[in-house]
């Protein structure tokens, strides 16, 4: 189906990520929150890696490393290639990582060959897991100028806030302001992910196009209901709280399934009081609920507000639910979707469309430019875990695709 | 519907229940745990209070208060009228102790009228809630001759044996066997209990004859399913775990729905990981089946297994369930049945037929001899609960159909 090659770029692109696979901040397993000691050596190894292919690099204020390579015309607005480098705890070695290895991999090709028409710069987020600090991709927005100064007060666990964090790490909280690009003076953003879905390895597909990010409504549910003897109280006298939610799990999963590309999660459901014996009082729950279209998210929200009340009012029991979460949809790029699309065809591979699930920096960077998303195929869809896993062929293709795709963008 | 009276039974009940309520092992509450030092206290009220009614009163080896009115015909097979004086923690003031007073008001009662024709023996059983010792209705199973000489082995939570706090209470662990009677010397064991249900206060009757104790199955159940990432596993490609244990809960409620007189019941699911964001892998949930005839009972058991099964294979999960009770129905006796029905219909009241979902001492005394009982009406079927309410006419009810049964089967 692809051309075949000695997998050079894919090897290369396992090399970097083995390298950058070393610093964690736990033995024994990777683990690497922002502005950690482990994030500071991967920074420190990424901009060596940069260097060493002949980018301009640096640190930034917040902690992202960035490098730039002239194009022809230094005055052409520039395409920005990335992704993080920080993880969520006992992670994988490809999620972000693989964005960033793959950008430095396709400078080093390109420095091979001839230059590109317009400056090309890498960067590796710091701050996209979220997992440390209550930011919301805080080191992409920081570009997009959309930094939230409030973040700089936020705290970990250990009640560090992330101003004093990023002072130890080396960075400057006062210069988040001035990391704001000019949108003028950018042509568009790429990012290579990991899908962290199964559906590539389904299709048997190396690499997907993202259509969009999808949107998200996270909500707190609650059902009350009334506690009694499970072995006294007739069936038809009960109100069990928690039969009532096995039914709003139900109108939850119908409702993600009966549209296209929508998904409805209930991840989390608390029974009270909790014993064999006691017809159950009041249940806790939480809705997780995506789509690429927000018109398609909301109405699927109201419907499953409408059906669950019904369904309550049936069994005479208390629904309440108090929504948290709006995240709008993010559409990628159309043009850069036909200039991946063209890459991936030229390699004789059919060019999958799909939505993303799972949130990425390239949320924070279609506020600033034009950006688009290559999916790569992952061993069983596994993410935020360190069975997560990808091939060197895969890693090939989707380093030849990048290349194809930087051509035809940055000329 | 109800002759009028004066309330005198009634009023004498309640003040019984009072007096008896005083004796509790937790200030502000009332707690009265099997051989606790409350149950002392509550067993030599009982003693006083049946020795005051003119019984030939004694506290047995395990604890049990027991006294005895000889009949005009002391050799003819005696009638047994009893309940319990333990309690869960934090209980109501009725739950057991009703049964008991209402026995001694019938004494009292009979006393200043002409004497029965048959023995009549008010028993104050100790260990009915099966709250402090891993036993099973241990002084009742005694009097049947199926006290299991192990059960003085098991320990309460802070490692005291049945058998040394049966010392301390002043008891005697050697003489469980000899309390065992001859089944030849009773004629019946009447019981009156409140409802710990709903049914009666939706009939509008006071009181209601019990037609058997139902049998129960219990078991564990756990379905194991794949987590995955909220966002990014497409809703037909995921196993998850509670959405399948939804559509199982919804199996166990039409179970129990559909049949006559069963109750059904998930009183416990746990679900794992529990994150909003990822699908659930794997959850643990309980079973307790109810109804007043066992074959009925393991057929809709059965039902319950089949569909599960069947729900799990069609959703690709992995479905276990481990039955670990099963306590076959206890028929109450026909002939004592007819008794009751004909002492509540004389007092104008519709006989009401019901089966009781919580097991009884008289579950250990249908071992002995032929079982009956009555359920007096309690507010809202609340019981295991300070809140547990019944009113003074309602135990005047109940305590002359006692005494007109008393009537009917003593001659």
């Amino acid at each position: 189906m692809t051309n075949a090659t000695d997998l050079t770029l894919g090897r290369r692109v396992m090399a970097m990520i083995e390298e950058l696979a070393r610093h964690t901040d736990e033995p024994g397993r990777l683990t690497r929150l922002y502005l950690s000691d482990a994030h500071r050596r991967a920074a420190d190894a990424t901009l060596r890696l940069m260097q060493a292919a002949g980018l301009n690099a640096h640190i930034d204020a917040l902690g992202s490393v960035v490098g730039r390579i002239e194009g022809a015309d230094p005055e052409a607005p520039a395409l920005l290639i990335g992704s993080h480098i920080d993880s969520v705890v006992d992670a994988g070695r490809y999620d972000g990582n693989l964005g960033v290895v793959l950008g430095i991999a396709v400078i080093e090709a390109l420095q091979q060959g001839i230059a590109p028409a317009c400056p090309i710069e890498i960067v590796a987020f710091g701050d996209e897991e979220n997992v440390r600090f209550p930011t919301n991709l805080s080191t992409s927005q920081a570009l997009a100028g959309r930094f939230n100064p409030a973040w700089l007060d936020g705290r970990d666990q250990d009640g560090i806030t992330l101003r004093d964090a990023l002072v130890r790490f080396g960075g400057n909280p006062e210069g988040a302001a001035a990391l704001a690009r000019d949108p003028a003076r950018y042509r568009g953003y790429l990012e290579v992910h990991i899908e962290q879905g199964p559906l590539l390895e389904a299709k048997n597909l190396p690499v997907g196009i993202v259509s969009a990010i999808n949107g998200i409504t996270r909500a707190r549910c609650s059902v009350i209901g009334e506690a009694g003897h499970a072995g006294t109280v007739p069936m038809n006298m009960r109100r069990d709280a928690l039969a009532a939610v096995a039914e709003m799990i139900g109108i939850v999963e119908r409702a993600g399934s009966t549209r296209t590309d929508t998904v409805a999660t209930v991840g989390v459901a608390q029974v009270q009081p909790g014993a064999i014996n006691v017809i159950p009082a009041r249940v806790d729950f939480t809705l997780d609920a995506r789509s690429p279209d927000d018109a398609v998210r909301l109405a699927m929200v109201q419907d499953i507000v409408t059906e669950c009340q019904a369904a309550a009012q049936r069994r005479g029991v208390e629904f309440t639910i108090e929504p948290f979460m709006e995240s709008p949809a993010t559409p990628m790029d159309k043009a850069l979707i036909g200039q991946l699309e063209g890459a991936v065809r030229s390699l004789g591979i059919e060019p999958l469309h799909l939505s993303s699930g799972a949130g990425h920096d390239a949320v924070a960077m279609a506020n600033l430019c034009p950006s688009a998303m290559l999916f790569v195929r992952c061993k069983g869809g596994i993410s935020h875990n360190p069975a997560e896993s990808i091939t060197v062929e895969d890693a090939d293709v989707a380093a030849r695709v990048l290349i194809d795709a930087v051509k035809r963008i940055a000329t």
